[in-house]
C-alpha cells in the first residue's frame, strides 16, 4: 500500500491588530477550510492556555495568538493554504512565512513538485528558496518570505525525520495490532517530554498521530509504518537546545530507525550535532535572511550489512 | 535549467529463425519507430560487425542479431517501446527482457513512476518486480519477465552512475567550452578501453553522449553536467570482472563524482566490490530468476564537510 509520510510545512507569523486579534479567534470553521485547502481535514482538537492543536487526517496544524505552524503528508498540498490565508490576512501583515517540503518515497504522486510550489508562491510574495542536503540524497526544501525578521530567542524548532524502521518497531503501528493506550505503553511516545497533554490517532489499516501539548509548546509525532515507504517525524518547539543529542537519542530508540535526518530551526546559531551510534553523513548549515540559522543533517546506522533486493508486489497501471 | 540524466533501460533478448533472422535487418527506419515510441529520436549510427550503436537524443540504442539495449533518459518511457516491439516480435520470440529505472532527480517531471510501468508491463507478460537499494536513498529499480534464462558465460554488463560531479570536471562537459576533440583530448573518454571506434555528441547548450564499439563490444557514456543535478552514466558489456575496481577507478577519475553507484550484471554470481577512495555505504545483491546475478553497490566520498544550503533560483508556476 502506498502512503506517502514525508510532509510539506507551512509556518506563519503575523502581527496582531486592527481586527486582527488573534489568529485562534478566527474560529474553527476558518482553520477547517484553511485544512480542506490542503486536501486535508480536521480529525480532533485539544486545546492549552496559548494554543489549539489539530489533529489532522495527513498530520497537525499549530495554531497560537500570533503565528501557526501545518505540517501535512500525503498528496497534500500547502499552496492553496498560503493563498486562502493571505485573503483575510494580507501579506503585509506577515512578519514570516516558511514553506518547507521533504523529499518524498513516491514523488510523481505528488500534485506538484517544490519547484512548482515556489512558482506560485513567488507569485505571491517575494522569497528566497533553498535546498538542504545534496539533490540525490536525503533534502529538506525550504523557501521564505525575504523580509527581515527577528525570531524571539526561545524560537527553537527541531525536526527529527526518520526513515526505514526496524520491522518490530513499525509492527506497533499498525493498527489492529494495539489501540492508543497499548501504543503509548509499550513506546511512551506521550511522554518524550513530562507535563504534556496529548491528543493521538491509530489510523486503519495503519499509521499513527500524536499531538502533545502544554501551554505554547507542543511536540508532535506522525508515524507511517508500511515496509516500503517506512517513516516517523518527530517535531517540537521545545527548546531542547541545552539536551540536543539526549532528545534526539530518545526520539531515534523509540522509532530504531536505520537513517534520519535532524533539522534545527534556531534564531542565533545553528549548531554542529553528534548523535552516538549513528554516523553523521551530510551537514548543510544556512543563515537566512528572515532571521533564523538552519542546520540539516543526515546520519545513517553504520550496520548495515549486503541486503537482498526488495521484491515490489504492489503496482498500478492506472495514469497517476 | 532542469534535465533529467537519470536512465530508463530496456534489455531484450530473441529467438532468431521463423522469419526472424536478425534485429539489425529490421532496419533503420524500424528501429527509428521505436525509439519514437519512447519520445527520443536518433542522431547518428556507427556500425560494428556484430552491432548497431545509434546515439539518441536522449542516450544510446545498441542493436545486435538476437538482442537489443535501449538506455533512455530525459521524460522518455520505455513501456511503449516494449508495446511496439512485442506487436512485430511476439513474447513467445522473447527469451529475456530486462526494464530498469533508476531513481532520479525530478521525477515528478516523469510521465510515469515505475509502479505505474510495470503496471503496464504486467499486462504484457508475467514478471518480477525489485527495488535494488533503499527507497529513500539511491536505488535501481528492476522489473524481469519471468521466464527461465540462462545468459551466456560473457553476458557482463557493468553500470556506474555518477552524481555530484565536481565543477571542474562539470565544466568540460558543458558546451560552448569545448568541442568534441576537446573533450576527448581533456577527458579521454574515448579510450576508457582500446581499440574501440567512437560516435559522440556535445549537446546544445550542454551535455555529451558517447558510443564506443569493439565487434560485440560497447561501451556508452552519458553527461549531464548541469550544477543541480549532475549526472553521469558509464555503461559497458565488456568483460571487466578481472579488473573491476581498476574499470571503476579509472571512470570515476575522469568525472569526480561526489557519489556514485554500480550495478554489476553477471550471469553466475554477483560481486563484492570495493572503490578505493570512497566509502561503500550500501549494498544490495540478488539472485533473478531470469538467470543474472545482480550487484548493486552505493558509494560516496569520505570527504564531505559541512556545506551551506544550495539556492535554488529556477522555478515553474506551470503545472507540470
Amino acid at each position: 500500500m502506498f502512503f506517502e509520510g514525508s510532509e510539506k510545512k507551512l509556518e506563519v507569523v503575523v502581527t496582531l491588530g486592527k481586527g486582527l486579534e488573534s489568529l485562534r479567534s478566527l474560529g474553527d470553521e476558518y482553520w477547517s477550510e484553511i485544512v480542506a485547502a490542503s486536501q486535508a481535514k480536521i480529525l480532533s482538537k485539544m486545546s492549552s492556555a496559548s494554543c489549539d492543536a489539530y489533529l489532522l487526517s495527513e498530520s497537525s496544524l499549530f495554531v497560537w495568538d500570533d503565528h501557526f505552524t501545518m505540517i501535512t503528508c500525503g498528496q497534500t498540498t500547502l499552496v492553496p493554504v498560503v493563498k486562502l490565508f493571505l485573503q483575510s490576512v494580507p501579506l503585509d501583515r506577515v512578519e514570516s512565512l516558511i514553506f518547507e517540503r521533504k523529499n518524498e518515497y513516491f514523488p510523481h504522486r505528488q500534485t506538484t513538485d517544490f519547484y512548482e510550489d515556489i512558482g506560485h508562491l513567488r507569485q505571491l510574495m517575494p522569497g528566497k528558496a533553498y535546498r538542504f542536503g545534496r539533490a540525490e540524497d536525503h533534502h529538506l526544501f525550504l523557501f521564505h518570505l525575504d523580509r527581515p525578521y527577528s525570531p524571539p530567542k526561545e524560537d527553537v524548532t527541531l525536526e527529527i525525520l526518520m526513515y526505514d524502521l526496524q520491522a518490530e518497531s513499525a509492527r506497533v503501528f499498525s493498527s489492529g495490532q494495539h489501540d492508543s493506550t497499548k501504543i503509548c505503553e509499550l513506546t511512551s511516545v506521550d511522554k518524550i517530554f513530562s507535563g504534556f497533554q496529548i491528543d493521538d490517532y491509530v489510523f486503519e489499516p495503519c499509521g499513527y498521530s500524536l499531538n502533545a501539548l502544554n501551554n505554547e509548546k507542543y511536540y508532535t509525532i506522525h508515524v507511517t509504518p508500511q515496509e516500503a515507504s517506512s517513516y516517523v517525524s518527530f517535531e517540537t518547539n521545545y527548546d531542547v537546545c541545552q539536551e540536543l543529542p539526549q532528545t534526539i537519542q530518545r526520539v531515534i530508540e523509540v522509532f530504531r530507525p536505520g537513517s534520519f535526518d535532524v533539522a534545527l530551526f534556531h534564531p542565533e546559531r545553528s549548531l554542529p550535532i553528534q548523535v552516538p551510534g549513528f554516523e553523521l553523513r551530510s551537514q548543510t548549515s544556512q543563515e537566512l535572511k528572515c532571521g533564523y540559522g538552519v542546520t540539516f543533517t543526515h546520519y545513517e546506522s553504520p550496520h548495515r550489512p549486503v541486503e537482498g533486493a526488495y521484491e515490489i508486489k504492489e503496482w498500478t497501471s492506472a495514469r497517476l
